[in-house]
């Protein structure tokens, strides 16, 4: 049977990477594609309780059908699995992206396109998120493309780890690659800019600058994207440390 | 000098868990608290850079200093580091909860009292979330107090690995005492409640049940609280598959 494979992003149903990787999934399958109304970036795992939601149908073309919704990426998902699916199908495969801009590092926390892609996952569906460090409006998908393709093509092939996912990022330029790397130790710094209203009162923006805390490692996703390879860090939901599991067994009598 | 201690939540700053766990601190230390204005369940580790955020001063009692921020727990963490930190001070120690519901299992990924705790552990402070499984406004957090001024002193002490945070969860009624586990694998099912408004058009309420899928466990938080014990799971911001990572190197050549 033809793959089925879900489609969402975090940047908005009217996001030029979104389009772009629709397409790209329709040469390997029926594409069902659940994106948020407007821009959800930053959004996380969050869902929504407080407030209702609804989706509607926005067009079709070919192999690829479209419905926006109201929430957040993760709501997108789950909202796609309960309510907009073919009768009797579960997705091969979830893809989340294309992100203008980059969730390399600690920023696949804050994502919402890996929000989406870890809701994919948690539900057992191999899922991938894609994401290229240009913010731009009009960034240019056109080297990834073809790394998207592949890397989504093998994952609908091979499958992927129970309770794993991929987070897979791409710089500009040409590309030199794919490396599988882990996720590169850092943190966000200068978090605001602080304005004054006219009223007189303060208020902040959120801006920041990150810094990568391991500028010397060789086998980082933030290495490999300064080096002008598609990263590729196998991610996992099963936030557990292991070794620290073992090493405070002795606090079960504290 | 007297440990600094920051205490946040995603329940808001009205919320009863939030001061319950500010006045325990203060047995501790000299506590900081910035809280969302409003319940933020839910929002994971989202940030809210579309729109400016604000904070107040909320009071001052003893050792306990009140801020309210608009933003999400994530936020709240941001803008105490940020901006209403004691000159050239760090907290010693961050403490999100004592939560309304629980975060055992999957829910870490949905959290913002979660959320609030891995952005402490990204800045380098020793970060905890506590959370009990009852929602209730009026929760009953006696018998779950001892342990977390117990858990909190130690992590004081002791400090904790770098990348790794502590999401301690207790259920309700008498307790066993404290097993280190890790998280239950589970998913959310049942996702939706579709009614129709008085327009004739369908809407959804965001429900859901959880489903454990390692019933037969004992060694996982689930299996824990169901026992009448506090769990404490090791958690960690690198969300690297270290055994994925080995396995798929051979995808570097796709």
């Amino acid at each position: 049977m033809t793959p089925l494979i879900l489609v969402t992003n975090d940047d908005g149903i009217q996001a030029k990477g979104l389009g772009v990787l629709a397409e790209l999934m329709a040469g390997l399958g029926d594409v069902l594609v659940m994106a948020p109304e407007t821009p959800q970036s930053g959004q996380s795992n969050a869902i929504t309780s407080a407030s209702p939601l609804r989706f509607r149908p926005v067009d079709r073309e070919g192999r690829i059908t479209r419905y926006a919704c109201t929430g957040t990426p993760t709501d997108c998902v789950k909202m796609a699995l309960e309510a907009a699916l073919p009768a009797g199908r579960q997705p091969d495969l979830l893809v989340s992206g294309i992100n203008h801009g980059s969730n390399a590092a600690i920023n696949v926390i804050y994502s919402g396109t890996m929000g989406a892609v870890f809701e994919g996952c948690e539900c057992g569906i191999p899922s991938i998120g894609f994401s290229l460090t240009d913010h731009g409006r009009d960034a240019d998908f056109t080297g990834f493309a073809p790394y998207v393709s592949a890397i989504a093509r093998r994952v609908l092939a091979e499958g992927l780890p129970r309770r794993v996912c991929l987070n897979v990022n791409a710089p500009t330029g040409t590309l030199r690659g794919v490396r599988v790397v882990r996720q590169s130790d850092g943190y966000w710094t200068k978090g605001f800019e602080r304005r004054t209203d006219p009223y007189g009162r303060d208020y902040y923006w959120m801006t920041g600058e990150f810094v990568n805390s391991e500028p010397q490692a060789t086998d980082t996703d933030e290495w490999a994207l300064a080096q002008g390879y598609v990263s590729i860090v196998p991610t996992r939901i099963d936030l557990t440390d292991y070794g620290a599991l073992q090493a405070m067994k002795g606090w079960e009598s504290l």
